[in-house]
């Protein structure tokens, strides 16, 4: 199973009152990484799939379903950029899981996993849309196990 | 089981390309109401709790160690205030669980539901503390239902 | 000269690693005032105008040419709502200059003064069109004195 | 005169509900840059400053004390990283003044201006302190003109 890894850079806002990027910041740096990861522009070692969350023009497009993250260390600023790796952890009939972990800039330090179903929406429509073919033979070498969180 | 109502005012700011309230986003507005929820500042109908996650010099401190959201219906932009509803789902031994549902202003509509664990910590030691008598005596009544997720 | 005084929400997301509201965010703060005072849907003691910023389906779109802000006092976060005060300072052939102080929940401190100066923008052309009579007699009101900035 | 050029990753959700990077969000942008420029950690070609804003445990903190911006054209989002070049258009007795033009991730598009007054604040005492004869004599190779504001 491939994973897709992406630097994210940090900024110094990201910090909340108590020093750390914010809870609710880390889903932002996701977001980034999966908009850099799956968006259809020709970045080498990642998917090669329609337009994933990133074009509001697209034909197709994607909702955010579910979320859950854990967070096992606060995370400092850094200058130099934190690694977020992904791989999908389901292919489902319109949707996929996308597991994520959210690595210091020298992996040294795991500071969260995550995971996020994301459903095709047809645009037109507004209903869901059935993953196509080619897009699950791009996405089957990306996919691997659950995300390893604690809880259940 | 008693549930605590924060209303929360919307930010056109919130909107993504989308033109909905971005997902990262929803979990700084279950930010919001948490604080204005648990925070000791004699709000009526709130618990009557040291402080949680709002006073970087508290002695004791929150860290958010989970946080899981479904998203049921996309979330416009509106200037009457949206409502949290928070009531508790488990009152451990350093941590609680906080229940969410996130519904449009009329509360005609549920836009999300969510959890969030959070850990106390004592600020001298950076441990987790116990969760004192006090607080969970005060903390019962909103002891209620786990959040109704449609996974699993 | 009327003015409008909007009550804002903050969050305690919007403070940063100074433990204030971020100077950035300040400027958050007074778009979603502008949006609020702005926005045609009949909120009361507000200039009756075609929709501002607020809605990017509509034909006339805004553009945000210049902004400048004079920060004066650190920014706490409080439950209670901030005010922001807004005037017109200038009513152009295709713009507007509003002018604002951003002051505490009671008025008792000033924390910001701010200018901004909108475009206002055909959707089809892209190209600036002229402020029409009506607006003109609508704003008309609310126009005043340049904000007191201390520079120059 | 020499500018520091720094780098600064967009994300997808800079994005506002009009598709382009938000007016506030540009100056989170610009604070970025600013850290990244004068942060104290060895970067190569950045003036070998105090810590400027990044810390907030230095004995020195900073204010902002004004800030100016003009924009010039809508930032759409890119994956190559916009540029903000930055460079001091004053050295006060207890302030700098910088400047700051941000482009396209090829240059080829002034997309803002802006100018940013930063006040040096002694953290015990609260109160404004020097500009070190050091912190001045590191400057002065990036002081250069003003801001060329299309504005009086």
């Amino acid at each position: 199973m491939t994973r897709v890894a992406v630097p994210i850079q940090l900024r110094w806002g990201d910090l909340d009152a108590y020093g750390h990027v914010n809870n609710a910041t880390m889903l932002r740096l996701l977001e980034e990484a999966r908009v850099r990861a799956f968006w259809s522009r020709g970045g080498e070692g990642t998917p090669d799939t329609a337009v994933i969350e990133a074009d509001p023009d697209a034909a197709s497009w994607t909702l955010i379903a579910r979320q859950e993250i854990e967070y096992l260390a606060p995370m400092p600023y850094t200058s130099e950029p934190v690694v977020v790796e992904m791989w999908l952890t389901k292919i489902g009939g319109s949707s996929i899981e996308v597991g994520y972990e959210i690595l210091s800039p020298d992996r040294s330090q795991l500071h969260a996993r995550a995971a996020t179903v994301i459903v095709f929406v047809d645009r037109a429509s507004q209903r869901p849309r059935r993953v196509a073919e080619r897009e699950r033979a791009a996405w089957e070498p990306y996919l691997g196990e659950p995300v390893a969180f604690r809880r259940g």
